[in-house]
């Protein structure tokens, strides 16, 4: 069984790391993909958050053996089928989450010839976090040594590292 | 992979046929398990509807020998553990659905574990149906004649025909 | 054009009244059907609901021939069939109603051959308004004269008159 | 009786298509009104989109005299009134669709003078989609031969059509 | 500043306790209220309820003399006024719980003389917990010993214990 | 007690006001605080933002003592320290404020060593009211006489004068 877990990852939060963990002891591989949509500025480039994934899976588990990483452009639809993939996967942090994804779970099972979304729901632990709010607290808090914590709280270790060079350089810059 | 799809159905419908089916294609076993709750008044017996679960899968898959029907009472994630299931699976049709499954999604990861549950979104064509919705218009409809059509699209056909029995007892009786 | 605004209306409310007074803006006719269902238990009976419904409209419109009482047992459906109903009337206070109501108007326009349901959204002024709460506050409130003011902008006159009838009798009795 | 169905049919879809036609089926005119936001970068022109409205229609309705279509900027409210419309029509896909609609619709009575909102509830078959997501399927689909089966179930075939005149345009380009 | 906490109680879970504490960060005195509800049936009586109230508190706070410990029957607001309640505090763990509370924040308001309802956004660590899934998980659990170690993150340890002699004479009885 | 109610406030609305005033109830001292985000366009600088709260307290109130008027920018739980705040109030007009509310509750908690946010319900008579709606309205309505009375009851005087001022200069620049 092959999953195949899709996101911006702009960057990958423990909320994302959790996701891709429960979906690996599901499946003997999980694909993290990341969405490559060159209409959408990013704080990290593909290379960057494929890096940090790649990173982030090895601070966490035994297993990476398990975990692949890549990147797409286009329809997921078109990425499922042309990779063999069993099943999509996603977190539900919100009702709101999964009005959102509805549609998209119809247009991906019908676009893919029948590949279904799997939802977990997200663990409370995880539930607020988001990688916009993760940029929203690093922006105005690195920099003046505020927040520190509630960073390391929410993101891995290497992206709480990316996210001190990246604020360091913007505001040197 | 050894998937549960635990629930009342009292009776089984197609919305809940197609989650079923959408699970085997994931899983070499699929545990169709009735919720036996006896502080909840039921239309069917457990008996009847573990029949209707099994006659409901036998027409619409080939498959059938992927399909268990069993019961259980008290807590799901104890019939978990003691039957080494995999994940648990369930259907979403609204985010209220969503709203309701959250906490228990929790509960069981707790009890069980870690034994996940996964979401399916409903497709659009069986999100509007329910148990009791099925029961209040079968309970009007079927003796006047009024309804056939609108529910051999909810339920599958051996589940129209039983509720046709059931009520029309209940009109002699 | 004929609608009918179906309901418990046990007892009839403010907000109740607006839906009314706004699909008869539409409608030649507008039916105020009473749910006759005789599985739940009501404060007021199937006679006295419609009396209420009939005086409350008296004192709002004075375009009273616009408006019909019935009640109904049974299907909605088979209501709307039987008497021609061009559409069904409803009023949403909250997103939670729209999903309650969503699958009864599909299943009402699927059984009905095409008879759609018409949404308004409830006056704010309204919006918070339910039988259900009404019957709540009053009877806690009539009896030790507290809420009155409260009762008089949530129902009609004629409803608080009844209300107060009812829970006088009830700490009598 | 005269509606409007306003909204920015970037394209029209078969959902939209749909609230148009359940529209007719009350009242003597439907207005299908184009919002011309020149704040809003749109795929096609306001003239492209009322050409395809208009083919769309009388690709599924023989009834095509009930249609009008015609485009507003400014308030809807205000093209409400000089119009003289009896009320406006818009369908609910989702809770949140509803949410968004809700503060609309109290403002839109208020600025008309008492001219109400009507919901639809999709139809499930529809109720998944909406032009955003149409145009980025087509965007990547269209080109490379992939999605056009369910770009089909999505929109009226002078869309499909014209979602491919579009989209090699731009790949040419 | 004097705060009221509302609500059943049976039992009084960690999440509860939570909001009681936040509450007392802000105010002099918070009392908490178990509502007396003769039409609904509870596990532990309104003797039992207000002890294991009264002996949590005392577990977690070492500021016991902020709260006091009541019961009502009747209209909230009504208890609010006789105890010159400042405000009402209540916990959201969903958006759900919003909308039930919402009706009763503008009634409470209304009947009570302008007292506001404040509310808190449940910490994620208690947002999955409910009085009744604790009793649902404590009836199958106790007693063939599973789930112990679940009950103990979602209760105080006095209402472990409370639990554990009801079910456990339930058992035998 | 000094509280503290964040927000954008371009402008401020009736609303707004509700809960200014509400909060003030409560506490010594509140201070509306300008949210003044760079990446933001707004209608009105932080100045006038800043001038026509203080009008709109001083329109309503006669306690303006109690009020005070600051902007910030950066993470409102830096200013909420630096400030000594109790705590933050913010305004709930639908179940989809409170999911956006929700993780920025949790994340201001931690971020600022436990301030917490009290949630006002909006009073029904101002809950469609938005800062974006009212422009909305007011770019379209100002200049050609439609509109000004539901503006005015939307926003205090001060702002209404204001957005005239404001729309009559882009009319004619």
């Amino acid at each position: 069984m092959k999953l195949v877990f899709p996101g911006s990852f702009d960057p990958i939060t423990k909320g994302h790391l959790d996701i891709a963990l429960r979906g690996a002891k599901l499946a003997g591989t999980v694909i993290i993909a990341v969405f490559d949509n060159p209409a959408k500025r990013t704080l990290f480039t593909v290379d960057e958050r494929l890096r940090l994934m790649s990173e982030a899976i090895a601070e966490v588990s035994v297993d990476t053996v398990r975990f692949e990483f890549d990147s797409f452009n286009g329809l997921l639809a078109e990425y499922v089928r042309k990779n063999s993939v069993t099943a999509i996967i996603r977190g539900l942090r919100s009702p709101s989450d999964f009005e959102a994804e509805l549609p998209y779970s119809i247009h991906n099972r019908n676009l893919s010839g029948g590949v279904d979304t799997l939802y977990f729901a997200s663990d409370p632990e995880y539930s607020h976090i988001s990688s916009s709010i993760v940029k929203e607290i690093a922006s105005h808090a690195i920099g003046n040594g505020f927040g520190a914590e509630e960073l390391v709280s929410l993101v891995p270790g290497c992206v709480f590292e990316a996210l001190k060079k990246k604020y360091s350089k913007k505001v040197e810059g």
